[in-house]
């Protein structure tokens, strides 16, 4: 972090056009309120673009149309935060720990590693697994027999792939994960003995996970492998933490699962699906492409895909339908009133007694 | 999996009656939609019957009673898919990994393991803890002291099971669960100090648990141990993912604990209970026999058990209640509208004008 | 356990009043519903007051106003589950299994361990990484380059800790929990592609976490690094497991998050604060001193700090007006009743015939 960086040779990176001075350096990235004159840092909420008044950053980077104090050195792009994000990978470069195969691995019979894979100490391999070029595998990691891992992964302490899984290039699995352990699947087996009428009757799982391209999972996330076939998590998709994926259950390219989710045996997402934190989706479910789910909501049905469709709520309806319900039931107490007043006023015009029970 | 299985052989293994050739032989097994002549598939949904006529599977097993085209060869049994799980066992017969105790596992002092144990590489078995014949112990799974653990269990990589714990026979431990960890409890010691007036005192842990034969417990689940006594997990009940048991938990044989299921200290779940996706159970509760509890549910109160009771909700009721309200609860926007229109008309009535709030 | 203790000697121990024979001696603990002559309970709920008609314990520990048998031997104290906690710590004083560094611990170039440290066979500690004194760290657990615990810290096996974060003293980390993965950050960048018009790009979480002294993080729980700066976890605070901290969420002292909770991004929470099982909070929110959150509620807005200030429902609310709201949705089905019927005899009234829909 130590090194300078010249703005121009920054808003060159990202394509951006400086309003400053292009020979002024920084050396790091902070937040706009906490940042100093070495610091360089991004607005991308037009709401607090009051904050461009008082930072001490030394450099924002802000969007193209967006207004700022001329004394501040600005870099104006499209899209402020994707350009912080390319940014951040120059100055914080990720530094590999492992870039060799430790004498204190545990390599199964067979199990083969391309140029540049790193394994700690103490991960298994289990045999015949394979990791593709340049993977990253931690301590305490460990990959079942059979399975493939792709190229430039980066395997988490303490993530645990079950056999015969299949997983892309590209992906990053956090610590905690565990990716194919057996679905949640039993045969309510009667057994004529009418103290234990019947048993759950474990069901093998016999298939398997797919991971595309690009994904990420969160740490202490579960992907349950299939019954038969696969469950599949498609390319860019990005999982948060401690989300459950049942078996059987195939989501789209790029969908964002925010943490807690639980989607239920054999349902099916489709492109760019957003669920929020702690959300739920029933079993064999389908939701369209480009779904928004809310947080804590429970999805019962399938849901029909297209641009700007929120849902929100147990169960889930369309997102505006449940706020204006979310209201009315605020209102309740007041609706209740009412219901006994007009009864007492009916009671009054009917020529009885006022009458509210 | 590329042995032929002849169907005259499958059918009498699962005590079914064979409508169809004989001598005709399947070499794998595969849904009732993706299946081709050489796979054995299933159907144990009535409504799906229509995938009968569709179907390119060699063979299907169907219940008695179901309709079947006659060119199709079709097993009879009264539980479909109990059947499948047979066939299944047959099929994907499950490979042992580890038999032995490999010499890169970390054994305690007097460690004790029966015929047959396998323990991987960098597993860690405490001091005086005692694996029963024939259990699988995988990399990276630890074994607190004094544990002891059943015949023909699986304890799979990154299983993390306490002190002291004791584990019957056949249970499945999935990577990530962890049992034995200490139960949530404070006291609330107070200090005399103004700024911080009260610390929580961590009230020492000192109970254990108890699973039971056949008990299998999900990838990342936490089973706590009991502050005094045991924290219990009765025979034969499955326990999804991500599942959190509270310290002093009771559960009685068979039950069913779906994927993110939360059950707070001292609660008691009878015989036969199943708890769906996300629901939670307050502490200190009792839910009898046979309830079944819906999705993200929320019990706060003693559930008396009985067949066929089904509770739902927050907090949860009985199920069909709930529903009802859900129903109504859709409605308020009509109702609304009607409260304003029936203050209108009695305003008429009454002689003043339509007044509405 | 065996060790006889006289209540001459505990009555002091925990400065409370002996009601009964000094001599009288316990060797163990028990729940007052379960003791023998032999064991110390304790009483501290008073509704439970009839057991101690009928317990057999040797000694219950009371509050110094509780009415008791006079033939029971009882120790009085202000807060008797705090000279629970204190005894427990005496009779059941944890013994620490690995009170040296393992010569099968995988320890990285410059990683420092203070005097009495203790790492198990198998777990990991990286470069450059330091231990304080008398912390013990399980087989499995992973210390990331540069981190740094303090004394007397307990890491369980198969918790996992990434690189740079800080520990103080007295953290107990259970195992599965895992401190510093990535938090879940991703800009939406536009490809021009339409087939995939955005991907998600990773943001650098190039942040860090810190956790103050005396905290205890139970199992499976996840707390992310921050973006940038720190996630934060204030002193005393108690985490049970399977609770979710996303980045930079910082969060008072002494709080208690319960067992499946979630805190988005960038939320604040004061001192003291509660948040009950499976509740969540939305991201950037603030939630003031000593405010309590009941379970499943979720949290959409700041709420203002202050004693005995309860929240509850989805979205959360004051918890009484929740309370009120429930009730009156448990009376939708009345309320439905009602606008219909005064919709008929409104009719009448008018003249026409009731109509209602």
């Amino acid at each position: 972090m130590s090194k300078q960086h010249k703005l121009s040779v920054l808003a060159e990176l990202v394509n951006g056009s400086l309003d400053g001075d292009p020979d002024y350096s920084i050396a790091s990235l902070a937040s706009i309120a906490g940042a100093g004159p070495g610091d360089l840092s991004f607005l991308d909420n037009p709401r607090l673009a009051a904050e461009l008044g008082t930072t001490k950053a030394g450099c924002v980077i802000v969007s193209t149309e967006q207004e700022a104090p001329e004394a501040l050195n600005v870099i104006r792009v499209d899209q402020p935060v994707v350009a912080w994000a390319v940014i951040l990978e120059l100055l914080h470069k990720r530094k590999r720990i492992f870039e060799t195969v430790s004498s204190a691995a545990f390599m199964g019979e067979g199990a083969s590693t391309a140029e540049g894979v790193g394994v700690g100490p103490g991960a298994w391999i289990g045999d015949g697994a394979s990791i593709g070029a340049r993977t990253e595998i931690f301590p305490g990691a460990t990959i079942g027999p059979g399975s493939s891992i792709g190229e430039d992964c980066i395997i988490y302490p303490g993530a645990h792939i079950y056999h015969d899984c299949s997983i892309a290039n590209r992906v990053i699995v956090h610590s905690g994960a565990v990716i194919g352990a057996d679905g949640y699947g039993f045969a309510q087996e009667e057994t004529g003995d009418p103290a234990e009428p019947v048993v759950h009757r474990k069901i093998q799982q016999v298939g398997t996970v797919v991971i595309e391209d690009d994904v990420e999972i969160g740490a202490n996330t579960t992907i349950d492998r299939a019954a038969l076939d696969s469950t599949v998590i498609g390319k860019g998709t990005k999982i948060d933490n401690q989300v459950v994926i049942g078996h059987n259950v195939t989501t789209g390219r790029h969908c964002l699962l925010i943490s807690q989710v639980g989607i239920a045996g054999s349902s099916t997402l489709g492109n760019y699906v957003t669920l929020a934190g702690q959300s739920g989706v029933n079993g064999h479910t389908t939701i369209g492409d480009g779904v928004i789910v809310g947080g804590k909501s429970g999805v019962m049905q399938d849901i029909e895909g297209g641009q700007g469709r929120v849902y929100l709520g147990i169960p889930a309806r369309p997102a505006l339908t449940t706020k204006k319900i979310y209201a009315l039931i605020d209102r309740l107490p007041e609706y209740s009133k009412k219901i006994r007043n007009l009864e007492k006023r009916i009671a009054e015009l009917e020529g009885g007694q006022g009458e509210a029970t």
